[in-house]
């Protein structure tokens, strides 16, 4: 009944989140003005790029997005609908809305990803790396399918870095040998929280200063 | 005999079409004002990606150009022909000169793509972003190459939209369990003629209009 | 006794050269002003990038960064040096320093990866396209991730034609049936020598000339 239960938890946030990753890729496709295809397939990139890269890396099959193909339905018709519905005004209040969400699935979908390849036998950094690439990438491949600087490289706000942390998280609690639903649960929460902190705190990453000789 | 026949027409049709496919990407390497090497990854990459990346997604081998590899020295012959004989007045010429073997490709690989990945168990939606990935995103990989937004999702034009109507469109036949060529000869000439209306006719994509509140 | 100082030495041009590559990427990074994560993963994709394409395009597991995942330490490491000790200085410094085992790096890593692709039965062309891939396609993917236009197919000097040829080289020596060894080591000489020689003697590459008609 309690499994049940975190289980329904658990799958509400993967919706919401993916949803969240999906309008972000949308956003980025209306202020470069394309099409629907280009909507549809930047949605796509944003909401599924990630974990299919991991699952590319991984060698791993069906992707997620075959196995529930379902939800190509939901994202056209995410896009079909901000098409006619979204307004200049909405895409400001969407970027706002979806903070939350998206730090939601930072931290879900690092620590799935993570969990993943521990049970593919990788080593804990090859691990922690496709955890947070699980959660990342989808924005990286947006970006480029944007024609711009990946922002997770160069906004110098802590995002993967945090992703970085919430999968070592998990790495520690599982060589522990804790319940595994549990240890999801703590390295998903201490992410989103991080990441929550970063947002209200503006913290900013250190970054290379070009100091002159 | 027939059958036969058939197959030689298919046949010159993948000729042609990858061959326009690759000058596409000559094109555009050109603009870029690139040297021999770019100009042969980039028609290698525009004529070869769409298919290769459907392949890698679906983990099939091997690829087109493994087992068929004289097709790449087709392409670095004629890159290094175009590279020595193309004047600026050819350019706009041979643009104009792709567009129906374009078109033609556009219904074929799509319908083939689609066909490929039904054979596989995939679902509908799937097979159908399959068919369009295979004749487009050789596109959209040599567009971000010549670090572009690919025009396949920005220049309003119907292209991949008429590629994913063509794969539903085969997938429907599929289920009717009609002739194999017949559907995919049907498939591919709707495709393709609704590419050549839509050049003729100017038709534009609906998009995102930005409205003020 | 010989065999092993042989390994040694390939061991440790491995080493440099893969360094003289993630620097390529740290450089590139800073350029663009990313944050510690850009630098991280941009070194990361410069020094791993082409041998994990090459190794998804050959379908071929683990890679490189998975069996000897120490190297993404040291990466983050350097990574994390640089952002403290880097100053605007050392940029030149080290993109002259990087020139010669960059070179080094060119033809060893062009030659094992031909070998590798030949081993699987690749055909010649397809084997020669591997070995380059290996050891240009991480500048490749550094330079999309930074947003820019490939060098390798831009930048009118010879770099990946050169490793072509020492692919061949290698195909060629291989049908002879030479002891592999001496087979690597003739190869990587080969593009090495010809690279350190484009560099000192300032070579051009020729390029499609837009003639005025």
């Amino acid at each position: 009944m309690l499994n049940l239960s975190i289980h329904s938890i658990q799958f509400t946030i993967e919706i919401v989140a993916t949803f969240a990753f999906a309008l972000s890729g949308l956003i980025a496709g209306i202020r470069k003005r394309m099409d629907v295809v280009g909507l549809c397939i930047v949605s796509g990139v944003s909401a599924f790029g990630g974990g299919t890269l991991r699952d590319m890396l991984l060698d791993r099959r069906p992707f997620f997005w075959v196995s529930h193909s379902l939800w190509l339905w939901g994202l056209i018709a995410t896009c079909l609908f901000a098409m006619f519905f979204m307004r200049e005004r909405h895409i400001g209040l969407t970027e706002k809305a979806i903070q939350i969400p998206d730090a939601l699935g930072l931290g879900l979908f690092t620590a799935l990803g993570t969990q993943i390849a521990l049970e593919l036998g990788m080593p804990a950094i090859v691990a922690a790396l496709m955890g947070m690439m699980t959660a990342v990438f989808g924005g990286v491949l947006r970006d480029i399918c944007c024609n711009e600087i990946p922002k997770a490289f160069s906004d110098h706000q802590p995002y993967a870095v945090l992703a970085f942390l919430g999968s070592w998280l998990l790495i520690g609690l599982t060589a522990l040998n804790l319940p595994e639903g549990l240890i999801l649960f703590l390295s998903a929460s201490f992410t989103t929280i991080l990441r929550v902190l970063a947002i209200q705190l503006k913290w900013q990453l250190p970054s290379q200063r070009i100091i002159k000789p």
